[in-house]
């Protein structure tokens, strides 16, 4: 039915997507089973649901720069809903509280308005202008947010609400987490995982791939810092060259982690 | 003389309990002796009190998602009273705590007009913009309402205020829950009574209830929980066909608490 | 002499004193040796002071629903002097507290112009909007009770001020408690305190008196919270017949205390 | 020398002065060698200072109502220095903390242009508006206190300051104490002491004095205690008759500390 | 590639790079291998980065006064990026916490206009207005740089952000440090280090050499104390002298370690 | 050199210098090596600087009353430079905090005009507000100190910045000791140089010297306050009259120390 979804609904804001588009500038990697059960984890709730539960809400949680606002974003493409609409604080720099809750009650009151709608609340912990000395945070805009998530969308209006974290655990002090009808767990990958990804990149030469992963400083890697890694590698060759030599990728390994 | 009332007094304001309908989306399913003594217990409070009690206060307290708002909604759709009004944060998005008390003291300042009101403060935590981390709250808006909790209404007046928490030891922290006269618990469901709701929704076939409740990674659940689980475990298939077969449940399952 | 100043001063606003009536709508039960001992060291104190001595100060303390305000709204009334006022929360729900301040000194300063003049600080911890958590509270309305409660009246005038609050520890604390020449416990009734309460009130025919004190939850109880008890348990029955039943009386203790 | 400064200088403001005595109601009662050493210093102090040491400061501390406030006015009424000033927070309820700062400032400036000033700090716990829980007080406040006690007057003025406070220990924290050029102790009365005022008053017949001292509930009494327990006792005798009887005495005592 | 850059690119600023220069006015001398890896680390990070990976942020964190500012302007020097801007908060002093956000995000909004960029955020902790009683830090600033360090620069532009800090715990804590790509440690001089600096700046005949090192209280030095040690030493020496006696060492050394 | 730059450059407001003088109104007393050591680095510091090093910033730190505001004057009597001035809170009482650092700031932009400049920070926990209840403190002044105290002058210009404080431990914890240069201990007089002082003086006969020594309560004094006992010591007596008598040094000594 989520593939149903996609069929019935055209997108009314191409230009919206092509910016979507942005928070996934390296694609969609599969890295495996945990990011298959995933996805269908996140369309389970997707789906158009009944009359009576018409808000569905997800949190992805997860360390840094496992790829949960690409995640997010990319449920939002292919959702195809008509309202889709991704909450950053990149947007909101230098706005006071006040400001930062009313344009964030403005996108649930937009949402409202169409028959089926996406929100991203992409980093909550910079939405909420977290940080764990104090703890110091907004409580303005953290009870906003408690507020909307258990709000009810008028009737006939369906509204699927995505958040991002990294901070589990401060999400679930807050009961912010437990405000989501789910949250779901985004992981650093795994050494195959990393395997799988660097072979599907092209990094590295057969022989030279099990070497590669093995000289990467920590077991688990985030996906992110995975592909700055290669990028940093890549720097100095020619585009079309995507292959890696071993002696870059220690020498850049070297570098950055001292 | 709950029902004496009933006869009495006509609602002056037939949309609004059209409203408060909203908050029982999925109706109220008597779920046992439990659900039956809550109910006993609030109508005599509720009852029309004498001339020297003008004022009954009482709290619903329970863990999240276990019917508390829906509760005290029935309560007041039931009174009959001409004036009944429920505060709810959802209404006060961004109001400043200024705003709010004054908000609040309108609405008691309202209901004194009235020979009979109900009032529901729905949700008080979110009222006090309440988090745990700190703990930080409105101590503004506490103070109001420990003020009004305990002002008597004019000669001739009678008001029953019902409130809803799912933080009843903070409540009590803050002298708030002695404010009310009684402060009732509102339970998470035991497995007896899941099986009570899920058969009397025909949510599995005879057979499948004793598996399907069991399958539950708890033992005891929060009602709504247990009608959401049931709502996206229905999706997909057409609206009359009410039975869910184990293999969707166990799907649902799996996917929302992976 | 506490009855002479009753002669020769003729209260000067009969509606103030008529709306002090309003803080003992069940009247003043005369519940044994420990209401009247509270009552004499009142009276001690009321007593129209020396030239020297011209400012009297007492704090009421005691547990909620003790009645506290009762009482203070008895002294000021039987005081007949010709100034006598109430300071409470409830008169200031929504002030800043500078607005409170300047009410709670304009009171102070009315106080002053007339010969003979009792105020009554209510529930004090309303006027600090006291908090446990934190602790919380105003301390501009502190530090206004602190200058005035030692703020010696200009000649030839005499101030009684007398203070109610459940939180005596609190105001200790804060050095509130020893801003008062005198704090006087006013306790929650024994059983035989009850028992003479309810026998005065003609609650239950002679035999059924024992039996319904001891089913009292707890050995010590409220005045308030026994009065609010019989109100319920005599709801629907004709106003004439005060006479509770067992059965009734039990029903409510279970509903209430559930 | 004490002596000699009263007579060189004529004050200039006989009205301040009488307004002084009404911070010793009771008068100055000699209640023996602690009382005379207690002089002794202060006059040390006083003294019109050399051209080196045009700034003399001194703080009385002591617990409350052991009499602080009338030994400061004292001084600056025997002083006879033409500018006099007590700055007490009763002058300043309801002022912002910036307004009272710009109050005390104003009020050094004023004494820098007199010849020989005297300016009284009265109970400066007040003035900081401080309280226990926290603590919290003015910071405003005390940065302007521990600036002014420093600073020199200009040259060919003389300035003493007399502050008062029952709280040594806080004053102490703040370096409040320290900035003063000495502290002097105020004590609780002995019960030598005690008798002493008591007979000085004409309270009890001489076989009733030791008894009466005898059945005051502490060993140690605050002066001012002492005089309010008398004062309550005498009521209603007729004024010339200034022998209290051991049993009003004794009811005194009862009623008033419970 | 790095020198590539320099080649390509001519500096529109001239002017800029002129007051950069401020910032090493003792030059850059190499003292060693540690300097060496720093520099190799930093060009790797610079080295104009592919299509995916348009941002490349660097933390340069270690004591006081070793080097950080003058390394960072040097890499802005050498980048030739025709952007290139210090945030400093001595541009800012006395600005509020809204004023220094929107400078600081003004001058990365400047930096996306430009295809190459290099941002110097100079001192975080003072830009944070950090104090470690509290601790206290302006979380505004804070979350400013949190979002602009994550922010991805528009298509077809390339920024390159240095930050230094001698508070890296602090950035940890503040997940400061975690925001940027890569972490580099500026240390202290070794004692081969110093003598490697002194040296090169002619401070010691051979043979006094390893006797001045030796006198250095600590064996560790910072770079920017051993230059001030060397100046007040020369101080009153004709300037074409530049060799320092031991004896005018030892005397600073003491005078300034007392 | 120090005394060269004294011939160089002729004060240019002779005025500021006579101000300057009312911070030594004692003179200046040689009480032994301790005294020399502290002028001999002071001079050092204060020495012209070269070209590299245009800032050179000295903490003065010890204990109250031990001389530290007089000898920091004497520094910027004796600098000659032709700016001179004294940064200090009771110049500021009543200032905000944003008009105390925008003072502040005023003074080392005036200071950046002329070509040679000492600035006095006068007790610097005074100028942020600092008490150790909490702690509080102006974070804003002090974040403008931290800031000032490393910021280059422009080209061509020295500053000299001298800072004095009694809280050294604070200073620390701040980071603002480690701001400045250096930071020089001021210290109590040990029994020697009280002796050296007070026959100086010509505060004793010489038999009595080694006796007034011995009696004073503490083994090490505070210079100022070894001088204000002497100063009320010698009340009274004429002015030509220097020599105290052991008997009124006694009295003085055991009225102030109660
Ligand atoms: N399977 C995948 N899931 C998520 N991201 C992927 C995947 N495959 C490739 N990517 C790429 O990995 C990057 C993930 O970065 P992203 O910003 O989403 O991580 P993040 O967890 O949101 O980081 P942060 O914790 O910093 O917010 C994106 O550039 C995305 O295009
Ligand atoms: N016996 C019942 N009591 C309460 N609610 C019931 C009952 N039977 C069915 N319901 C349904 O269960 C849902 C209860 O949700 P409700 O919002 O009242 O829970 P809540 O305890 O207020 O949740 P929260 O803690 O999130 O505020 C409603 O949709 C209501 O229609
Ligand atoms: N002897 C009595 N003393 C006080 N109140 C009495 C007495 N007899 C009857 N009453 C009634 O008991 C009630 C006491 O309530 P009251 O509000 O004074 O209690 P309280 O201690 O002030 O409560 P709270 O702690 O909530 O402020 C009043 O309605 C009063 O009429
Ligand atoms: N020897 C004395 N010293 C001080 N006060 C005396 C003395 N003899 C009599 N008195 C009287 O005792 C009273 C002392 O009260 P006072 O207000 O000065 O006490 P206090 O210590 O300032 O109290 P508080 O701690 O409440 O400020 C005055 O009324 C004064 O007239
Ligand atoms: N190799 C070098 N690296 C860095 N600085 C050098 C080097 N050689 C000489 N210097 C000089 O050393 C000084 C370093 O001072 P700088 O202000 O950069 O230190 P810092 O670590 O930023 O200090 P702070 O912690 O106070 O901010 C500059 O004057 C610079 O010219
Ligand atoms: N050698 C000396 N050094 C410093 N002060 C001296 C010396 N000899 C005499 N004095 C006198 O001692 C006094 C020192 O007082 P000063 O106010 O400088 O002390 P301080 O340490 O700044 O005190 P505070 O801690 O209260 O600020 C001045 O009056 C000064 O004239
Ligand atoms: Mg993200
Ligand atoms: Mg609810
Ligand atoms: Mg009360
Ligand atoms: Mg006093
Ligand atoms: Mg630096
Ligand atoms: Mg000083």
């Amino acid at each position: 039915d989520f593939l149903e979804a996609l069929d019935e609904v055209k997108p009314a804001f191409g230009a919206v997507i092509e910016s979507l588009e942005t928070y996934r500038l390296h694609g969609m990697i599969d890295y495996g089973a945990r990011y298959q059960h995933l996805l269908s984890s996140c369309r389970t709730l997707q789906a158009r649901s009944s009359e009576n539960t018409p808000l569905v809400t997800c949190l992805l949680e997860g360390p840094a720069g496992t790829g949960k606002t690409a995640l997010a974003a990319s449920l939002a493409i292919e959702s195809g809903f008509p309202f889709v609409k991704v909450v950053s604080a990149e947007a909101m720099v230098g706005y006071s509280e006040q400001a930062k809750c009313s344009q964030i009650a403005k996108v649930f009151d937009d949402a409202y308005k169409s028959p089926l709608s996406v929100i991203v609340l992409d980093d909550i912990e910079r939405l909420l202008e977290y940080v764990a000395i104090g703890p110091r945070f907004s409580n303005t805009v953290l009870q906003t947010l408690l507020v909307l998530l258990k709000k009810q969308p008028p009737q006939q209006r369906k509204l699927f609400v995505v958040g991002t974290t990294s901070l589990g655990m401060v999400m679930q002090e807050m009961e912010l987490a437990a405000a989501f009808n789910v949250a779901l767990h985004v992981p650093r990958l795994s050494q195959p995982e990393q395997k799988s990804v660097l072979q599907q990149l092209g990094a590295f030469s057969g022989t030279d791939l099990d070497i590669a992963v093995a000289e990467l400083p920590d077991l688990e890697v985030p996906l992110k810092r995975l592909l700055l890694l290669l990028d940093l590698a890549r720097q100095g060759q020619p585009e079309e060259e995507r292959v890696v030599s071993l002696t870059r990728w220690s020498q850049v390994l070297r570098d950055l982690n001292g």
